[in-house]
């Protein structure tokens, strides 16, 4: 059976935005906590990871949102390895309000990187065994943001990285970008409209001293209401996002 | 005797910076969950200040730090109002290690604000009775910055309010302005020196679509590293902060 973890989390003011709810950035920082507390408690967390000079690393996130943690709302997160193979991890997270009912699920496809050589490198088979999953050829479904061609009228604003963006490995923190994705929606955006979907794709790291163009397009139609973003850095882009939002 | 409130606190890797210590922003954000929790538990939280159309309002923060808390520590906070008088409350805030050993030591002046009218009023003898304090004529000092003249070569950087620095007040929250203070000492001064001491205070409250400028500027003798601070907007001073520091 598939090693799962739980863990409990009273949500403070200080993780919620003015409309009273948890911001998604809050809540991805949360669940890598829990997913490392998983790998910790499994005996396989980061000093582990190092003796076989790797980490991981996330590729992409795919899920649904019923609603985001409230202030002072006590919410479970659980979190498995769904799949693996050689390469990937398919790691689940799923946070249940106190009574049972799911508000998120999110995907994450992780990879193992070789920390010397800056490149994905087959998963050893002790960091990946404890965790009780089924190796497998066909990995679930992470499902990725829509490419957008660059032509359309992307709306922008940049963002200086700030030394509070940076974590201990020297790069942007992950969830950071998702501060820098949703800011540019403005505020008239956000306090009307609750993200339902969400596929985040990392593309390449930012680091200090580095200024990005967070840019979007919306699209409205068939009832459906979906922004599609980009990060850029340095010419290239350095994440890709597409959310899809319901009026409030 | 006065009522004070302790609160144990595991400090997450997302409270941290690249030195692998709590964000002096995370560590007073978690002071202000203390003190609301300390007047909830006495009967006197948000929801009861309101009935008297009030909310309280920080004027300036004066302390000292021996270390900022790591990644993972397990830390006490306690708290206590220490003295008021008909318009004004001191609360002291003291941090603890696990040993019992004391990290920070901070004081903060706070006013008690009439919401329809935005001025300061005095304060209702219900809402402060519970924390069994004695009204005092002399209030304890809580130092304030130097004021530094405008003439001085400050150095500069300007920051956008993004919709996530706004809580729930619609100004943004307090405890962002220390990451717009700090951020412009730049990665190379802030790995390299630890707070010893600051003093704090808030002039203007900053809203949604303004712009601030953080300026700053570093004095350095008789062995003694100071940083003075301003954070224009609008044409104003909206905070000033004064931070010692120490070189490791």
């Amino acid at each position: 059976m598939i090693a799962s973890y739980e863990m409990k989390h009273q949500v403070p003011y200080y993780e919620c935005d003015a409309t009273g709810h948890q911001t998604l950035a809050m809540l991805f920082r949360l669940l890598i906590l829990a997913s490392e507390d998983h790998s910790d408690a499994l005996g396989v967390g980061t000093a582990k990871i190092k003796e076989y000079d790797g980490g991981w690393v996330i590729i992409n996130y795919a899920g649904d949102v019923d609603r985001l943690p409230w202030e002072n709302e006590t919410v479970t997160i659980k979190t498995y390895v769904e799949a693996y193979n050689r390469f990937f991890v398919v790691r689940t997270f799923e946070v249940y309000d106190a009574d049972g009912k799911q508000l998120v699920k999110v995907k994450g496809m992780f990879a193992f990187m070789n920390l010397t050589t800056r490149k994905v490198a087959s998963i050893p088979e002790p960091l990946i065994a404890p965790y009780q999953s089924e190796e497998s050829r066909r990995l679930p479904k992470v499902a990725r943001p829509q490419l957008m061609a660059n032509d359309l009228a992307w709306e922008r604003l940049d963002y200086r990285v700030r030394f509070f963006d940076i974590d201990l490995n020297n790069h942007v923190n992950n969830a950071v970008y998702f501060d820098w994705l949703l800011d540019p929606l403005g505020g008239e955006f956000l306090r009307h409209h609750h993200l339902v979907n969400l596929k985040m794709k990392y593309n390449h790291e930012v680091r200090a001293g580095e200024k990005v163009d967070s840019q979007f397009i919306k699209i409205e139609e068939n009832n459906q209401i979906i922004t599609h973003h980009q990060i850029q850095c340095q010419g290239k882009i350095a994440a890709e996002a597409e959310f899809e939002w319901k009026l409030v």
